[in-house]
């Protein structure tokens, strides 16, 4: 068994993949990776994502420059969810210019978007997002 | 529409949790709620997941006293993942009886743990996992 085979993929072949920064321990973001995806990712040390709307490999950061190097990947004690830890380079791992994609915070019944845009988004992009 | 229909469920009514601990910024686990659950889990204040096995409610620290106190929820920009940042009681997130679920590394070709044992999980549960 090969450590592709430890990991317990969903009947879709995917598995959660948290990113965190690694150096300010801030979560960036939650996307998926398939087997191609994660064995890609470590091959050439940077998040490489399935993205289920496109149904395609996602190298994040291709358009916005926005790559996340890998510095750790780790499992879960049930093998089904991943650890990226990542150097997130420019900063921002959001596609809509902030650091996080976790900028709303829960209060009073409302979700409040509590964390600053760093970049507009039509800066960063000129196509598709990534 | 509530904050509730705000947020992009499953077909199967889930949304991924990511548990963080707010002091530490270490990432704990990753479970699933429901409607319900996170409704329930804003209302007393501490994580309360969906057993996806047990097609239950997860009182997280039931039977451990290992709750995870809310600080903070977030919800990324997707809508379909959320953050808790949160207080975690005992200093033990897993059931194995380590601080965080993801201390296996991703090490030339294996899964290797790196992060001790802080309490021995006979000596966390009498019963079940919780």
């Amino acid at each position: 068994m090969t450590w592709l085979d430890e990991v317990k993929w969903t009947a879709e072949g995917l598995v959660p993949a948290i990113a965190q920064d690694h150096a300010t321990g801030q979560v960036l973001m939650m996307a998926w990776m398939s087997r191609e995806s994660l064995a890609l990712s470590l091959e050439e040390g940077r998040a490489i994502y399935w993205s289920r709307s496109r149904k395609a490999l996602w190298r994040k950061g291709e358009e916005s420059g926005h790559v996340q190097k890998l510095v750790e990947v780790r499992l879960d004690c049930d093998a089904d969810v991943l650890l990226l830890r990542v150097e997130q380079l420019g900063g921002i791992a959001c596609h809509t210019g902030r650091q996080s994609c976790f900028y709303r915070v829960y209060a009073d019944g409302q979700w409040k978007t509590v964390d600053p845009v760093i970049k507009d988004s039509q800066d960063i992009y000129n196509g598709q997002r990534s």
